[in-house]
């Protein structure tokens, strides 16, 4: 068993409107010092296989396929056995 | 200047029917080898100050007053200066 850990942010370049809220909100709760905030997704998949190789496979593919737009979007993701 | 990297999960005993859909997609692509998905938030707030004590206590505090709900979920952040 592995524990996929796949992050998906908002490529740099592509306006976060969510963020700007987030940092309108943290400004009125009196932190002032946020310059920036950008949102993002944080998953956490279990996979039922004991090849590293192939989880590794599997994790990239479905971040591709479903997980991420990429377009928009660009993934990352660490594996750990679990 | 800091960049808070901040994951927001669902605590282990509330239930996701978000991450039960993304896991039902997955079988649909055919990841029939995943056993569970558990969806959270990934922010990334820029904090304009050179003392880490107090970026530490800023994404502290503010992780717990706005970005999570301490009811149902738990969160974690990692500092690095920028």
């Amino acid at each position: 068993m592995f524990l996929a850990k796949i992050y998906v942010t908002l490529k740099p370049a592509v306006n976060d409107p969510q963020g700007i809220t987030v940092r309108g909100g943290l400004h009125n709760l009196g932190f002032t010092g946020v310059t920036e905030v950008r949102v993002g997704k944080y998953m956490e998949v279990r996979l039922d296989t004991t090849d590293e190789a192939d989880a590794i496979r599997q994790a990239d593919e479905m971040s591709r396929k479903l997980l991420s737009n990429p377009v928009i979007e660009d993934y990352r993701f660490d594996l750990t056995p679990a």
